[in-house]
């Protein structure tokens, strides 16, 4: 249970957490902090936040919790400007997509109090933003990713797991590390890899005619194209390095496409077809298997 | 109004056929045609077809129109098995997903017959397939490409578009060429691109961790790698020219990604990223305003 939680950043991500500890009734009193008071006055209205914090020194005074839920690139600024007022008892948390960055940026921002920052990444999301696309039960059967560093105490990260747990939420835990690469592999590089498609058909010559004949497999195929450019340009550089190794084998993949085709090797094609198909369908399985578990909760 | 029609391969594209023309009561008589007894009478039993050919020259004899319907590879076969069959007014096509190859095969089975023959594409699907998968609406409001033959009469044409458009859907023409180009770069790669991306998961040393946190955006980027490795094994080595020609500008698009990240430019990135999302949302904007508009059936 938790007195005090502080949200930066009050849109889909802050938004839906504090509607979810709202929900169950994890929290007594939620403080909204943000650079837009159109934003915050939105999210009030809403019902997401109690209070709007005047200062960052008001938002952190007393907070038993600070979740910094802005795009990813803020966050260093973000710690620095609350660094001064952190009350030993209050811990810090964040949604950022990429984890080594932040943790980098938190290091240089809080110094000697960077044990009471927890790193966390919620795997959920909407296509729309905003406080108005906030939904208490978007982390429910939801996986919450916590990164947590050597300097933390095993309390501070039970705290914030205890949050994500109150939400819905399955909390699992990396380090910033493994999250780094395991999401280079299987949400960095295709949302590249979507970009990248539609600009090259929007660049042919023949553009126009290309795109009214896409039909639903290019529709799925690049759904993720239609994601914010400025938060994609953000984690395509924290995460460059594991990214980098991405696509460099996904070159090598397309360079074994390419003289499978041209030695019109069909055993081949159909091979890695096969397998991918496989693979796909197995994964399908799993997670719709899990779905249908009761949500406990735990790790 | 066609008097007799045979359909050869009642799956879900063939028996959508006859489904959506006898809804239609633009045809008196559906024969079937296939080499799986077991089909055959399941498609009878969902009267999808009025009766079973015993043989190519029954199903031939008398029909208004033919509709080829299977795996593309078959066509050259089938057109010469039912080529000695084939009298004057009866009008061949087929639903391939590859045009050139097709074209190719027919010309090489039908001889100086080939004008009776007028290569088509409707554009619809399911993921479910056979009989049980056949809908009466799948193509109300979808394209039906045809890429007519220098051969082909006027008439033949006509009549061939006549059947998609009772069908509901909206018929276009292209050359073959055109067409195999377009869908190169808007299905055949995307597919090529989702089999790579799974395949390429599944063969990293922790693929089991990397599955166990693909989400949403995976999920929908390879939904068309759970597509038939022996449907688009065939379609790959039919078109691999144009394929091999996308591929090429795939991988300078790669290039291009990796020397942006590998020297942190952001603004490059940030450019390619934003001019995807325009692209994105206008070409969803276009289909959605399509989508509006009410079926004229013309083209």
């Amino acid at each position: 249970m938790f007195r005090k939680i502080s949200v930066v950043g009050v849109g889909l991500i802050g938004g839906s957490f504090a509607l979810a500890l709202k929900k169950a009734q994890a929290v007594e009193q939620v403080m909204g902090v943000g650079r837009s008071q159109a934003v915050l006055a939105r999210a009030a209205e809403l019902g997401i936040v109690d209070r709007i914090a005047t200062s960052m020194e008001e938002a952190v005074d007393g907070a038993d919790l600070v979740l910094i839920a802005t795009p990813v690139a803020q966050t260093g600024a973000i710690l620095a400007a609350l660094a001064p007022f952190l009350q030993p008892h209050t811990i810090v948390t964040d949604a950022g997509s990429t984890k080594g960055d932040v943790v980098a940026a938190a290091r240089l921002a809080l110094g000697s109090k960077i044990g009471q920052f927890v790193p966390g990444h919620p795997i959920a999301g909407r296509e729309s933003n905003g406080p108005e696309a906030a939904l208490a039960d978007l982390y429910v059967g939801k996986k919450a990713v916590l990164t947590p560093l050597p300097e933390n105490t095993t309390a501070a990260v039970e705290r914030v797991a205890s949050a994500w747990s109150a939400c819905g939420a399955i909390v699992h835990r990396l380090s910033a590390r493994q999250h780094d690469r395991i999401f280079a592999a299987v949400s960095h590089l295709p949302h590249l890899l979507a970009y990248a498609l539609v600009d090259q058909i929007d660049r042919a010559p023949e553009a126009a005619l290309l795109f009214q004949y896409a039909a639903s497999g290019f529709r799925d195929f690049t759904r993720i194209a239609g994601s914010s450019p400025e938060m994609w340009r953000d984690i395509a550089l924290a995460n460059r390095a594991a990214l980098l190794a991405e696509i460099e084998g996904y070159a090598s993949q397309l360079a074994r496409l390419k003289t499978m085709l041209a030695v019109a090797d069909g055993e081949g094609l159909q091979a890695m077809f096969a397998n991918a198909q496989r693979a796909r369908q197995a994964w399908q399985g799993a997670i719709e298997a899990a779905e249908k578990q009761p949500n406990t909760g735990g790790d």
